[in-house]
This record gives C-alpha cells, sequence and structure tokens, in this order.
C-alpha cells in the first residue's frame, strides 16, 4: 500500500515498455533520471514533508515546457528547448509530481484525432483500430493505460475532452484563464486552456486546484439558485446523427442524473451547435496562423500536411470577416445563455462517433470537424466542461460532457460525481479514519458509510509486515466480529488501489454483521506465517492501543 | 424661471435659426411637430407627473434612430428610416427630454475632424476657422451654442470627447455597455459607446443614470482604496508634441487638481500611447469594414472620399493580424494597469492641438491620427472617460480628459467636479430648499454653503407674479436683514439659469450680514408695481407661513 515513488517509476517504465505503445510519447525521460527524482521526493516525504500528489507520474502534452526536454508541439523542426518547466507543470511537481516525458499531439493542437503528427498516429487505449482522440492524444492515452496518474493536455475547441472520452478517463477543461498558460505552445492563444486527464475526478480536481492560480481571473461567478442541481438536457433528435447506441447512451446517463435527484430539464441546443460549427467555418481559425503561420510558411518535411493546409488557409481569412463572425458568436451566446438560464450545467455527449483510423485517413477534415460538434462551443463561450466516463457502448468507452458558466469547475465535477458508480469497501487497517493510509481513500473522493463490525466469522492477525498490518481472515469456526469501517469509493479509484495494494494484501467479499457482504481488505495466507492472532483485542485499533503506540506515528 | 417646455422650443428655433450653423443638423425636426411634443410634456408636468428631463432640448448624432427621422450616419444614400427610438434616446425622451433633430458628423463615425461628410463641415462653437472636432461634431456643436441642453454622440476612439474639448462643453463617455447600442449604426461594434454632451457635468451625469440599463454589464468593479482621490498624471515631455500653452494649460490642471486635496502622481504614458497608436495602424479598423464595408464598396456619389478610402482599405487586412494585434493589446494593457495601479483615474489632454479647417484639408488623415494620440486607448483598454473643460489657452477652449477602469464613470465625475469653477449664489425665494424651484440647483451640483441673512440693507416685496415670487431690493436706507441661503453652483450651470430666467428676476451682487458681496437673486424696478412690501415678515417662507398656504404647494 506504501508504494514509494520509486517504486511507482520502476512500475511505470516495466508498464510502458510492456505497453508497446511508443506513439504516445515524444520525449520519455530517462529512467534513471526519473528514478533519481522519485527517490528525492521519497526523501521530503520520509523528511516529514506533506506533498499533496508525491510519487504521482504525470505525462505532459508536447506543447507544455517541461525544463531539458524540448518542446515540440508535435513537430521535430519547430522545437526549441525551454530553460523553465510552463507554471501548471511546475506546480505540479512542486507538489510531489513527477514528470515521466512528454506526449505526442496532433501537430501545433491542431485537430482532434490524434493522428496529425510525425510521431505517429496515437491509437484508443482499448482499441487500436480506432483513434485516440486529439489533440492531447498521448497525454489521454498514457492514463487510460495507467502509464501515469495525470496528464495535462491543451483544449481551444475540445482536444482535452475529446480524447478523454475516447480512452474512457476524465478530462477537465476549467474556466479560462484559471491555470497558467504561459510556457505552452499557442494554438488560438485567447481561447487556449491547459487541461488535465486523471482516471478519478478527486484526481484531476487536486491537480485543477494545485495549477489555479488565485489572481488569474476575477470571480464573477452568479450566487447560484439554491436547491437541488438542475441540468440542461437536449433531446438526441436535437443533437444530429449519433452512433448506433450512443442516443440511448446519453438518455440513459440523463436518466441516472435524474435517479440522484437532479433536477433534468429539456433544452434547444441549436445556438450552441451553431457556435460550434462557427469555429472552424469561420474566421476564428485565423489565430491559428497568428501562432505558427510563419513557421509553417517556411515549409518542412516534418509538418502533418492536413495541420499545414489548414494553417496556411488561415492566412487569408480577412479580419473584417472575423469581427463579423465575433457579433454572430455574442448573438449566438446571449441565445444560448438565455436558453442555459440560471441551470447549473448542460449535458452533452462529447461527440457524435468514435472513427476508426481508417475512416480518418479517408476524411482527415471531414471527421474531425464532426468530432468537435459537441466541444467546439466551450471555449468560445467562454464556459467550462468537464468529460467523464458514463460506461460504454459496444465495448467501447463512452463519455458524457458537463458544460457551464465560467467560474463553475466545482459544480461540474459535484454533479457528475452523482455519474460516477460507486463501490463499498470495508477496511478493518491502515485505511480505518485517523489511520496512515486513510489518505488512500480520501484523496479518491471516498466517505465513511459506516463504524461497524464484521460477521462472527473472522480472525485477525498482527501481519509482519513493514509497516505493520492487520490480516483479516476468515474462519469456519471460531471466528469473532472484527471492528471495521465501510466507505463509499468512487468505482474509478478501485483500479489504483488494486494496482497499489502490496502483497500479502488481498481485496475481497467480507461479510458485515449484518449479513451482507462487502468488498474489503482481506489477507493471502502467506502472510500469516509467524503472524500472532490479535482477535481477541477485537480490531486493530484497540490492538495498537495495547501495545501503548500511538496509532499514526507506528501503524 | 419657471419657462415651459414649449417657451424653450420656441426659444430654441429662434436661436437655432440666428445661429447661421446649418451644418450642425441633418434633420431638424419641423418646430410645430416639436412644439407639440413639448406641450405635452407641459401638460404631464401640469398633471403632476415627476420627469427629470422635462422639456430639456435634445440633439442627437445622426448615426442613432430618432423615430421618424432618417438614421443617416452622414451618407444619404446609406439611410434608412426607424420605426423606433434607439434605446438611449428613448430613455431620454421617457424622462422629458424634447428631440430638436439628428446632428452632422463624420461619416459613419469615421473620423475625429468634424470634416468628413456631405453634409458639410461642422465649424468650431467659437472660432468658425477651427473645426468642430468629431464624430460627433453637430451634437457638441449644438450644445456648445446653447441650441440644444445635451446631446447624444458615438464613442469609439475619441468622437464622444474630441469635440467636447473643442467647443469647451462636456464629453461623457461611459464604460462600454453601461448604455445599450442597440439603434446605433455600428462603427466598430466591439468598441461603440453611445456618449453624452452636457455644458454641466450633473446634467450629462443625470442623462447618463437615466439611460443606464441595470442589466448591461456585470459591475466587477473593485473596492476603491480609501482616502483622497488618486490621480496618474504623465509629464508633458512625455505626451508627444502639444499645442503651444498646452503643457502649461495640463500642468495648470494638474495643480489644481492637487490643490483640492487629490494626490497627483507621475506616470509613463508609453504602453497608453502605443495602444492608441495600435488603433489605427492596426488591424482593428477592419471592424469599421464589417460594418459598413459592403455598403461602400458598392461606391456613391455622397460617400466621404477619406472615409471610403480608409473603410475600403481595411478590406484585405488579414484576420490572423488581428489576432496578433488583440495579443499585443493585451500585453499594453497589463503594462498599463499596472503603471496605473490603484489610482482612481489618469489624467491627459484630450488632445494635443486644434486645428483649422485647412489644416485637415491640407492632411486629412495624418491630422485625424494625431487627435487621437490621447483619446484612442480607452475604448481598446475597457476604460471609462470624461472630458471637461479646463479653462481657455489663446482664447479657445481648453479640455482635459480623466480616464478610469470600467465602472469608474462615477468617480470620475466627482474628481472632475474638482476642477469645475465654483459660484456662490444668494437665493431668497423659490430656490430655498424645500421650495419649488429649487431642483434647477441641485439638477446643476449645486450644494447649499449657509442659511444666513442679508446685510440690513434690503427690502422684500412679494410681486405680482405667478407663480408667486419675492423681489429683493437694496435700499440706501430704511433696509432689514432678510433671509437667504448661498448656494456654491458649478460656474458652467450658471449660464443655464441666466438664459432661462424670467423678468423682473436679476442677478446682482447681494451684500450677505457679514459684509460680503455674493451674487444673488434681485429684483428688476418694473416689478415692483403693486408689490406688497413683507420685508417685516424676515423672509419668504415666514411670508409664505403667514399666509398660511404650504410652500411647496403655493409658492
Amino acid at each position: 500500500m506504501a508504494e514509494t515513488a520509486l517504486e511507482r517509476v520502476r512500475r511505470a517504465y516495466t508498464r510502458i515498455a510492456e505497453t508497446g505503445r511508443p506513439e504516445i510519447w515524444i520525449d520519455l525521460r530517462p529512467q534513471a533520471d526519473v528514478e533519481d527524482e522519485a527517490a528525492a521526493v521519497d526523501a521530503r516525504v520520509a523528511g516529514g514533508e506533506h506533498l499533496p500528489l508525491a510519487g504521482r507520474l504525470l505525462a505532459v502534452k508536447g506543447n507544455i515546457d517541461v525544463a531539458g526536454l524540448p518542446t515540440t508541439a508535435g513537430c521535430p523542426s519547430y522545437a526549441y528547448l525551454p530553460d523553465a518547466d510552463a507554471p501548471a507543470v511546475a506546480a505540479l511537481r512542486a507538489a510531489g509530481a513527477i514528470v515521466l516525458g512528454t506526449t505526442n499531439l496532433d501537430q501545433f493542437a491542431t485537430g482532434l484525432v490524434g493522428t496529425r503528427s510525425p510521431y505517429g498516429a496515437v491509437r484508443a487505449a482499448t482499441d487500436p483500430a480506432r483513434i485516440s482522440g486529439g489533440s492531447s492524444s498521448g497525454s489521454a492515452v498514457a492514463v487510460a493505460l495507467g502509464l501515469a496518474d495525470l496528464a495535462l493536455g491543451t483544449d481551444t475547441a475540445g482536444s482535452g475532452r475529446v480524447p478523454a472520452a475516447f480512452n474512457g478517463i476524465v478530462g477537465l477543461k476549467p474556466t479560462y484563464g484559471l491555470i497558467p498558460a504561459e510556457g505552452v505552445v499557442p494554438a488560438c492563444r485567447s481561447l487556449d486552456c491547459v487541461s488535465v486527464f486523471a482516471r478519478t475526478l478527486p484526481e484531476a480536481q487536486r491537480a485543477l486546484a494545485l495549477m489555479t492560480r488565485s489572481s488569474a481571473r476575477p470571480e464573477s461567478r452568479p450566487a447560484r439558485r439554491p436547491g437541488p442541481w438542475r441540468v440542461a438536457v437536449p433531446g438526441t433528435a436535437d443533437l444530429g446523427p449519433l452512433a448506433a447506441g450512443w442516443a440511448e447512451a446519453f438518455e440513459a446517463t440523463a436518466g441516472r442524473l435524474a435517479s440522484t435527484g437532479v433536477e433534468i430539464g429539456p433544452i434547444d441546443p441549436a445556438p450552441f451547435l451553431e457556435a460550434a460549427a462557427l469555429l472552424y467555418q469561420g474566421a476564428f481559425v485565423a489565430e491559428r496562423y497568428t501562432a505558427v503561420g510563419a513557421f509553417v510558411e517556411k515549409g518542412g518535411p516534418d509538418l502533418d500536411p492536413v495541420v499545414a493546409s489548414i494553417v496556411t488557409a488561415a492566412r487569408d481569412l480577412p479580419a473584417h470577416r472575423l469581427f463579423a463572425d465575433r457579433e454572430r458568436l455574442a448573438e449566438l451566446r446571449e441565445r444560448a445563455m438565455s436558453l442555459l438560464g440560471d441551470r447549473d450545467a448542460l449535458l452533452l455527449p462529447v461527440t457524435p462517433r468514435h472513427p476508426t483510423l481508417a475512416e480518418v485517413a479517408a476524411d482527415p477534415v471531414g471527421v474531425n470537424s464532426d468530432l468537435g460538434r459537441f466541444t467546439n462551443f466551450v471555449n468560445l463561450f467562454d464556459m467550462c466542461a468537464l468529460a467523464v466516463p458514463a460506461g460504454q457502448v459496444d465495448g467501447l468507452p463512452y463519455g458524457v460532457m458537463l458544460v457551464g458558466r465560467a467560474h463553475v469547475d466545482d459544480d461540474l465535477a459535484a454533479i457528475a460525481r452523482l455519474l460516477q458508480p460507486a463501490v463499498r469497501l470495508a477496511v478493518v487497517g491502515a485505511h480505518l479514519s485517523g489511520q496512515p493510509l486513510n489518505h488512500e481513500l480520501t484523496a479518491r473522493g471516498a466517505r465513511l458509510l459506516a463504524t461497524t463490525r464484521t460477521a462472527e466469522r473472522y480472525r485477525l492477525h498482527a501481519l509482519t509486515t513493514d509497516p505493520p498490518k492487520p490480516g483479516l481472515v476468515r474462519v469456519a469456526e471460531g471466528g469473532a466480529a472484527v471492528e471495521c469501517e465501510v466507505w463509499e469509493l468512487p468505482a474509478e479509484g478501485l483500479g489504483d488501489l488494486l494496482a497499489a495494494l502490496p502483497r500479502p494484501m488481498t481485496l475481497g467479499q467480507v461479510e458485515m454483521a449484518d449479513g451482507a457482504n462487502v468488498p474489503g481488505f482481506l489477507c493471502a495466507p502467506e502472510g500469516l506465517r509467524d503472524a500472532a492472532d490479535i482477535t481477541s483485542h477485537g480490531g486493530w485499533r484497540a490492538y495498537l492501543r495495547s501495545l501503548a503506540v500511538p496509532g499514526r506515528s507506528a501503524p
């Protein structure tokens, strides 16, 4: 359980090698360097320092500066070597996160597909025939495959949400300006946001909190109307063509929200979708020329041809058309906000479908445009958004998106939490409240449901692990009730917990005093060798007290 | 004193005819129509309705809709006939203001000179060899010449301030969005503000208050640091070339502010002036093409050639350059705001000089650009501004400008008030506190200095006027002290008061109990015929009480 940063790094490099997805990375740091950094984090933690992200493994999109790694933006000949981390990266590192490397992306963050890169097309985490989505392709897949805990992306039109949805993870596109955008190669500077990928919502939220600069933007959020959350949900008939089964999945998601007490109401999505279309059909794309036009015009063998043609075509868009588009956008925004009213969020699918690599190759621009149908408007309207997994369709991850006005980032997360499947977990030792590993639960958004006892069918042993842990074992006879706590944990957090579970600990069903079975921590037989039976104490905490050792300092 | 709206309208039409400045107007309404409207206002007031602008005469810039008059924007072939008043106009009319007509402007509000119009060049109010300034040329001169009390302009780059300064009146450029811009022909829609011209600051402020829509913009003004006003004043050496005597006039104005207790501190104006240059040298001008480019491209005999060339040239400005300019502007703004800090305002000249018509004809674009040196940045930086008269140089009006962050409009007015020359005024009758005409003082920003008595050298008479008024007369012997109030009034308000003064009332020196002489209301000899001597009552209010008639209902 108490895996060190160094152990986590070693495991990550093994997994990276085993996974066979080299296209995820542009520059993976030398393992020895990362191990040194991890050892330093471990030393700081051992020295009593509190590092909220100690040992969390971070992947950084290749258009964000990491000191000492080239910033390529997906184009080797564009690369420069930054002296310093981007402030977003620096904030996570200061909290103990360990950068593994930079990740692949649609060149110059121009694309929602993940295929527009001289470093290779990135394939979806669970279906290599399908695209990863982009532009933050490598970051999303690194997290989805468990190679990293956390990744930074960028999001201008959906680059932080589309690949989250395609790979079954959380993609958080915060309010513009919350996370500093310094040290990021601009795509459309007036729209670009640094975004966060994680497998769990609390992990993404924690990262956002650490990166948010207080002075970023004056908080201008109006007070929320009290009462239950209210979410606007368009009818699927108004959303345009959706992949088979996706309309049903969307409706089912809305139904699940409603079943938790959220007030669901209809909304006409037309002005939102019209604004989305304006992003690529209008003059806004000229901002990409402002960012990299001069470079692209010079030509180069490693320019992605689709990206180069998009950027070059943006050269001749007239400024007067941009002003006209902005006026049109303002009208659409006014209509859209009026339709949204004072409701807390808008629920939308993230994309209309999940294309294959072959489909994108056949129509690189058309497929890409369609992927932004639901995401493009968000930054144009100065809104925030959160893409979260919402089950599967045909064995592929299916994601939905909550969208809200600027500064309601936390509200979106709170609503999204209601969509997360939760599991209960019975704990008897170091994860109990006040015990040293309890933070592994709370950091994953767990909450305590009950302090209770097991059925009278268990024995508790003091294992000879370091640190000491109890081993709970079910017995045919002579069993007793053992003190335990039942926690509720977002199911998405369970995978992490299991992945980091050290021998001889196991997870399995634990029978409660009321006869119910709840998954919980058990012990493999090998752990019981030389382990003293401490059942008579009634529980781990009582045993610790009997040793006259405070629980916190020597668990 | 109690001039009716109808009387004011008749006087205005007489003055308009006498003034011989037909170029001020594009469409002056038929006098009979306006008289009907005035009579209706008089009837409403007589019926007890409170109309804060009852009978105030309003001129409206020709790019703002007035129901029933063509909106020309200074181009006859562009004209359309609006069904309804622009909301700004409607708000003033609802408060009792009476529209005289629409005024001349630089075509499509493109210019700061007042000469770019097929309706003729507008000349400065006090020097016909010099330009009026623009683009709100006719509105400013109509107010300056006393033909209207109040006028609406628009301000994108300085059009509401430059002509105010050149004509010795107040030009108020409010925070963007405070006044609805619907019903206004756009120049640069994202920057355009409706502006206010008046001879007095309170009149301009009252109009602004009536036109401000509460929902216009979320108020995002940070709390002010307590203490005296703090104003940033650049050194004149940093402002570029100024007309002879103008640097001295500017410094003298700063000195006057300092003498009233305002904390004056230095500031580097460079980022402000650089942003100003960006407005015309950069791609922002393309927004004018968005507004009227399609119309101008069609050609037309009544297009102003300078305006047409500016608009047409804006067609080919690329959108990517606009994005680059916006980035540059954002950097300049950040530097500028950091230099301004938490000070309340920035003091600047309105223009560097006041050109002649001949100078503009010789170099129409160059002179125009130079006139915007100090005004152009304000709208680009989302600031508000107030141009106020600050004396004269070589017999011509000289104006300064206070500039502040969005939403500090009222603070700017409060600071500007300190610059206004004030006069004291002794009142003994209907202008006393609580008496029916007291509002004529308060509406002009007057404040009560003292309730006192005259020297023992006066007699008070009850005149046979309708409504009844007292007549104060100085006598050689047998005089008494009469109750009076001394008010302080912005000097700019005195002209109005005098212009509306009905026979037999006069203004002249009144000797106070302490021997000081204060200008005040007196009475011409003809008024004393059949007037009862009421000196023994000690004052007008005591006399009214003796009649057992409440002061308010029968003054």
